[in-house]
């Protein structure tokens, strides 16, 4: 029986709903044609920071994200990707990072294919300073579909604090590529800045794509 | 740095998000005349509990909550009260447990005063069994004004696992009372169930009510 005169040693779950996982199409609910993610504005860069393990833009944008207003907060970048597609790693993963007015979190992750140069991309390369943190004036590029189509569930920031309650959407059709150069160039910057996928647990995960 | 090969090693900030909380009008932030919770259906309740330290009703029910859907999962009962009013606790609380497809947790909390005798609860008392769980058959009445108003954060499950990410709506102007002997049915049956108020650290708190 739970007592309430003992509560500093109540145990806790912290830890049971942590990111990346590895996604499946095989156990996820399938629950629509597509995510409800539609940025609301053109996001816009105005802080580019070189974080040592990545680079980090700060910006400001608004979005709706599966019927609430959030406020985009920053995007950062892991080579290769953190979330798996049964078991396999995109060579990259663009984090678009949300925020509403009581801080939950919602992290719009782009799995993102190599292919065509990206503009966006490159205007964040040109910018970076090693060591600094500086200003930009970098407007995002169309980087989702009309129809975005991918997983939804809940996790966790994938660095410390490692925050739980974060809701996430990994995007498997982002419009964004990255050329083989400029991937090239993060890895010769960074360092793999991918953590390794955490159990599942006993979460749902939500799949969203057209019915086969 | 952070180390992505030493990373069973990162420190995390599981813990910082803890509920309840000490609610204060003073740097609450206003962000409306009233909470967006609607419960679309009347609930049901189908299973009594004795949870040896309260008593908690399974049940169903649909509720539109800031703009999204959300099953009603459970309620149960603290006396006194877990959230205090500026270091005030009142003498019960109800909490109405929803909860999404991917398993986010909105705690719907109403502050209840002493007053008229509810009917629910009568039920709700009269059908307990102690050390049973048993089908019940009660529809909850209208325990929340058209315009609740109250406090809106982020916090955390009060008993384990004390789960992180769980979404707060604490109504202080609740339809429901309960009679001095009602309360006094649960203080016999029960132990203080209130859980210490815990640091607000960094959160920032909405409040909703009417501008004065």
């Amino acid at each position: 029986m739970l007592n309430y005169t003992t509560q500093s040693r109540w145990p806790n779950g912290f830890g049971s709903q942590q990111s990346p996982i590895d996604l499946k199409n095989v156990g996820a609910v399938h629950a629509g044609t597509a995510l409800d993610f539609e940025m609301r504005n053109a996001y816009g860069l105005t802080s580019e920071i070189d974080d040592q393990t990545t680079i980090r833009d700060l910006g400001d944008g608004a979005a709706t994200i599966f019927g609430r207003q959030f406020a985009f907060v920053q995007v950062h970048f892991h080579a290769p990707a953190e979330h798996l597609l049964a078991g396999q790693a995109k060579p990259f993963e663009i984090h678009l990072v949300h925020q509403n007015s009581i801080g939950q979190l919602v992290v719009v992750a782009l799995l993102v294919d190599v292919g065509e140069t990206d503009a966006t991309l490159q205007q964040i390369i040109d910018q970076f300073e090693p060591g600094q943190t500086q200003p930009v004036h970098i407007q995002l590029g169309k980087w989702v579909a009309e129809q975005p189509i991918g997983f939804h569930y809940l996790g966790s920031l994938t660095t410390p604090p490692l925050t739980e309650g974060v809701e996430w959407l990994v995007i498997t059709n982002p419009t964004v590529t990255i050329s083989s150069r400029q991937l090239a160039w993060f890895k010769a910057h960074f360092q793999p800045n991918n953590r390794q996928v955490q159990p599942l647990n006993n979460r749902r995960v939500e799949i969203y794509t057209k019915q086969e």
